[in-house]
């Protein structure tokens, strides 16, 4: 269809200030933008309610035209890259609380509402939204529950789906609708809600997701240790899990990214230090004082937002290291994090890069980061071949090749990896079954 | 096929002492036995092995056979009843505790393990498996798997689905398979495990499950409050939910559950209670102080463990009123609580039935309950009729129809009730993309 055309009939569903051309700078890449993926779109489309969305879906899903759904841009998997085109359907303008009852723990919020939003409502009534990604001042809440976000706290927590009780959606060839509700539990029917979390964006269009909120835990104390390296670090992780307390977190930064950020590290960094540890207890006093006796001697009570505001700055640190990174979040199984981190810079080193990791300790999730220039061509093939042994690696060791990301374009395929050929053929078939054009984000997760 | 050939073949895979007549008592019924619902299959097989299971599936699959899986047999629904005949699989053999990491808080287990059995191993090591449903001594594993179950505990610890990490299961035409595993976050795939929680075995037989664990809670520290009616109950629990505690759970019993049960309450029950309220503590003495201070002066602190066997009574109390009863268990959002509540007992009088209810407040589980003698027709007639108008009333409610039994036979095909066409039509799209030949426990669920 003649872009002409596409324009002028998404503007009679949409209002015409609400179509904007295919490459529009801000909605043809995501945070992969400096590894230099950049896609574009036969025109980007902003609804302004569910029923647009639904209209927007049915008119490209008749028409044979790819939808690519579009949250806050904050992907490190370019699964919101238009990379073959289509029509980048944008939730910033489904922005709205449609409901927040702060005395029954829960709220209705569309899904291009910020997941900082959801955050700052929930604090500010007592309460507590426990999933915590990276972005979530610029994350919407409908792109983490389709990536099925986690962050520090899901280790206590849980991720993203634990905290939906259910979901408006638009599904092929255009139908918006719900499934649960702000009932807490339901198993009437298969989990569609859990089906759509994590579907990065391949079976439907999020719409608005009932959300689970819960009182604000009554502390926060992280407890940290320094340790010589990962061997020794990843012992008092096991002695955390030891302790009898279920720690709110459990993260960890290797030698390669405390060179990178330690030395702005909350009170500072001892020599000689190759690993850190970070817990944190929120229940009291009593279980920080635990999770201390199991770090050691030295563990150390840094300031809770001094300690997170740093905490959230390491990726950034460690960028800055070499102007660029490539950095992936493997997970495997707790008893082999240190195989894991060890595996990491081994990989580096055999593919001539420097190396590290840092991460999600307790969940088993290390972003295996390999450093480089951006404008080192060479550098660059280097770190993919070295990304895709550290895929293996996590495999290998029983684990996965996406914890939190996803696998959006980067990563397409990869589940072959990890499922065998009939669980991918299950994967498939739910595809099939559900988006049977292969309009929706075309090409991405496991195409 | 001849039941002869059949049965042939059958031994041939597991063993002939492994094959038993399609009219074997213990296999042809579960909890549903009490209202008549009793089946016939053409054979029962007890595989030995995931192998095996999936060579009886295959073998089936190939020949047009449906397969009723079986866990415990302790369902509420009728879902491991072989209604059709085919071959039941009870997963009883599949026994083995595969994997026991207590430090690292986690197990993996086959399908027919007890449920009780993961309590034990967990509390012998000082953690906890916090899904606790009715049956846990009876029921297996994999049933609670298959229909996502619940329990008091639920309320903060969520469903069976937020403590599998990964499911190994036979799916069609006879693929054995595993998604997840030890690792505790994975998004590289669609939710497999979580569309295979709460299936009921119409999409696959699950064979073995990893579980999650975590830390013995370091109290359980009941507190309780009679009142005269459901609505001074009802503002009790949310005031509970204003506490700032995050109780481990909240029950309740109706003026009717109490009639039935309240006179073996630990420590007795005043005169003129029309109401109780069940909260947990499970952090410390301060959050019980808590949770008394929001029930009210006359908060009651009994023995858990006394409290706990008598909150498991209240079924069979219930029952032997009047020798039977029809209970089915809806939920609706908690604000709409003492609204099902009352409707329930509204729903019996306009049937002509004594009505009550009891279950897990907090989720707003409503176990709405209608007295029955067995041998009376026409009053089994009227219970029938009866839950039919709790299910609308849940559905008008804004709730559910199943909070935790799932649909199984006898709620087969009420998903319509609360799912648009659309949605159901996915849910249909789901089952024939897994099941092409619809050979998995058939009729049951949304058939």
């Amino acid at each position: 269809m003649a872009g002409d055309a596409l324009t002028h009939d998404l503007a009679a569903l949409v209002g015409g200030e609400h179509v904007l051309a295919g490459d529009t700078a801000d909605y043809v890449a995501d945070s992969t933008r400096t590894m230099g993926l950049v896609g574009r779109a036969d025109a980007v489309v902003l609804p302004g309610s569910a029923d647009e969305a639904a209209a927007v879906v049915a008119w490209c899903y008749e028409r044979g035209v790819a939808i690519v759904p579009r949250g806050g841009g904050t992907g490190f998997s370019g699964g919101a890259t238009p990379v073959h085109g289509g029509v980048v359907v944008s939730t910033e303008r489904l922005d709205r609380v449609r409901s927040f009852d702060p005395l029954l723990w829960r709220m209705q919020v569309e899904a291009g509402v910020r997941t900082a939003t959801v955050h700052r409502l929930a604090r500010e009534n007592g309460l507590c939204f426990p999933v915590d990604p990276g972005a979530s001042e610029t994350s919407r809440i409908g792109g983490n529950v389709a990536t099925n976000a986690g962050g520090p706290h899901t280790f206590k927590y849980g991720v993203m789906r634990a905290w939906v009780s259910g979901v408006e959606a638009v599904l092929a060839p255009g139908e918006l609708l719900s499934v649960g509700g702000p009932a807490r539990k339901d198993v009437a029917g298969y989990d569609l809600t859990g089906l759509l979390c994590g579907s990065e964006g391949t079976l439907g269009l999020i719409t608005a997701v009932w959300l689970k909120l819960m009182p604000a835990p009554p502390v926060a104390l992280p407890v940290c240790g320094f340790f010589a390296d990962a061997e020794a670090g990843v012992a008092a992780i096991e002695a955390l899990l030891g302790s009898g307390v279920v720690p709110a977190a459990v993260e960890y930064l290797d030698a390669g990214a405390l060179r990178a950020a330690g030395s702005t590290f909350p009170g500072g960094m001892p020599a000689g230090a190759g690993f850190l540890v970070i817990a944190e207890a929120d229940g009291s006093e009593d279980e920080a004082d635990e999770l201390a006796e199991a770090i050691g001697p030295d563990a150390r009570r840094p300031d809770p937002g001094e300690l997170w505001r740093w905490r959230g700055g390491v990726s950034l640190a460690v960028i800055a290291q070499r102007g660029g990174k490539l950095s992936d979040d493997i997970a495997v199984p707790l008893d082999r994090l240190a195989e894991a981190i060890e595996g990491t810079v081994e990989i580096g080193a055999r593919h001539g890069l420097e190396a590290c990791s840092w991460g999600h300790a307790g969940d088993g999730n290390v972003h295996a980061t390999f450093l480089l220039a951006p404008d080192d061509e060479d550098e660059v093939r280097r770190a993919e071949a070295a990304a895709q042994d550290a895929f293996a690696l996590a495999v290998a060791l029983g684990g996965t090749v996406s914890a939190e990301h996803g696998l959006g374009w980067l990563k397409r395929g990869q589940l072959r990896r990890q499922w065998a050929p009939a669980a991918v053929a299950a994967h498939r078939a739910i595809k099939v079954a559900l988006d049977p054009r292969g309009l929706f984000n075309p090409g991405k997760k496991e195409p």
